[in-house]
């Protein structure tokens, strides 16, 4: 079963399939690549078990491969430049693809290769894990980490499709599946609260990749996300909604050091954090500060952020994009399946809550 | 007198400001930068200079400065790290503005360096040398070289509003100077050939820095310039035009050595091989091409290239962003004043062509 989604962005509009086997297609990717120069870009992990099927998608293409080290601690500048270099020996021209074989790290280096070589080039995202299917694939967010901040460095760049083959979540490790997951779980938080209902319903079948829960999810998520982006791609607004729990969670990812705790272990963790802060300000009550943090621990997600220094904690809050004037917007809960952007607070209110945070 | 243009691009339109003493007039920069955060990029010839009056222009604003080695081969990925550090450094958000005080090089440089931090933030053209007044600091092109080809690295990201102090061209080294009207000799040749008189007539007025021969090319330069961006500001057409004798011109900066032959010295030299190639193909005649060279040697510009093997010449040539397909498309002149875009050749001729050239 194949699902299209669509994400309208005028003459960058671009297609979502979603579907089991999509990698044995021969004919797939044929509408946009045909007979063009493609650098696909994977990583150890990823390359060795989807890099062949991957190729049969790309007939009459001359194709290189350049394999990335695995994990977030590699997603820098220095790693871009290995794709960029790869670009050039390979000569490739203006007319080039890109192709991002992997999860949510191989996407964001790949993309910002390609908004970068020669000012911009075509690239296509073939995810291979549930974070970067549900979420980071779609969108064209790219970039890199700096070690001041979580992807201080980037651009936007939408690519030509998007290609999740459900299947290729079998072999994901279970942490990753988890981590995946939280994203899900963020978009009924911040857009659709029957969505919640839902998963909480589901939180067995998902976590033993029952194909049709998995494709439920990644289909809703796809959904919210491609309204969206559609209606705000530079995040100027709403699109800012979903970040919910990433201010925190990625003081959390720096602190604990890139790679420590898996991106979406962080959000998980750090929803819990933005959850407790909306009911600090009243915004909700904990009633549902409990039923979130009940969910992340279904889902084996951790609900609590490991020791920091709370002000350090704060200080690396303060290098988020989200900052304003020096003001730290957050993405705050009204109610399940309604969020805001806010910097209707007094600075005293998070350094305090903070403390009490780390006391535990 | 302060001229004011405009680069027509709907949301993203601005102005270019054109005149005498604009350093001096304290509130010109006002309506783009109050309050705001600002990084001043620079280079060590240029900040000594205009920094301090710049800074007078700053009133309000948070002021930091990075000073970049001077010269295009510092025009690299390390170097825009190094502003990309200092943003982050300096804790500027999503609302800061990145101010670029000098030549082409600066302006790439720092253009490049808001382009992608936090996936973009605002930036202005301050161009101290004609080469940046007339051509580089208008249009949005950003990025820096590869060790493989010229600019292969880079982005489209337009300025808030382009400053250009006329008076700064005053402290310009003559050779700097010369390289800068090698650009304005480019606009006659592909758009305009009464300028391309105008431009014969004045040679001694231009080399002797007079104020109102000056502003006269800036002005023609730039509206040719905003006018073309503005028909076509990704270069998916016409804007290649503008890339007269540069892909012959970037093969000669790559074997020289970035930074031996100025940028405007490899245009003048690569814009005669153009006209060159165009006669051989019996686009133009030689009378024209003897009258392009004569201009470029009385404006004591080179008409011939350095030495170079002509197969690692053309395999240069073949690095350029102009490739597609693996066709190397040149700027052909039909006429004094009209030019086109072609790939209509065989690819012998080239190679023959380039033999015949350094056999000289």
């Amino acid at each position: 079963m194949l699902i299209t989604l669509s994400v309208d962005l005028g003459l960058r509009s671009y297609p979502i399939l979603i579907g089991s086997g999509l990698l044995s297609q021969a004919m797939v990717l044929e509408p946009y690549l045909k007979h063009r120069d493609v650098l696909v870009v994977t990583n150890d992990t990823v390359g060795p078990i989807y890099g062949r099927p991957l190729r049969g998608l790309l007939g009459g293409c001359r194709v290189n491969t350049i394999s990335l080290p695995d994990g977030e601690r590699h997603k820098t500048m220095a790693t871009v430049n290995a794709v960029l270099d790869a670009l050039v020996e390979g000569r490739y021209g203006r007319d080039a693809v890109v192709v991002a074989l992997g999860g949510g790290v191989v996407g964001d280096i790949a993309g910002f290769a390609a908004a970068i070589y020669q000012r911009g080039v075509d690239f296509l995202q073939v995810p291979t894990t549930l974070l970067a299917q549900v979420d980071s694939a779609v969108g064209g967010k790219t970039g890199v980490n700096h070690a001041g901040g979580k992807n201080l460095i980037g651009a936007f760049h939408q690519p030509l499709c998007v290609l999740a083959d459900t299947d290729t979540l079998q072999t994901l490790p279970d942490r990753e599946l988890s981590a995946g997951l939280a994203e899900v779980v963020k978009y009924g938080l911040i857009a659709d609260a029957a969505f919640l209902d839902w998963i909480e319903a589901h939180t067995q079948s998902l976590l033993q990749r029952d194909p049709a829960s998995l494709r439920h999810v990644i289909r809703r998520s796809c959904e919210l996300k491609a309204e969206i982006v559609a209606q705000d791609e530079r995040e100027h607004g709403r699109r800012a909604l979903l970040n919910l729990g990433h201010t925190f969670g990625h003081a959390i990812e720096l602190h604990a050091g890139y790679g420590e705790w898996l991106h979406g272990e962080a959000v998980a963790a750090g929803t819990c954090m933005a959850a407790a802060f909306s009911q600090r300000l009243g915004a909700i009550d904990s009633a549902a500060v409990e039923r979130i943090r009940r969910l992340f621990g279904r889902l084996k997600l951790p609900v609590d952020p490991p020791p920091v220094d709370p002000g350090k904690f704060l200080a690396a809050m303060g290098m988020d994009k989200k900052v304003v004037a020096g003001q730290i917007r957050l993405v705050l809960l009204d109610r399940i399946g309604t969020a805001r952007i806010s910097a209707d607070y007094a600075p005293h209110d998070l350094a305090d809550f903070l403390r009490e945070q780390f006391v535990r």
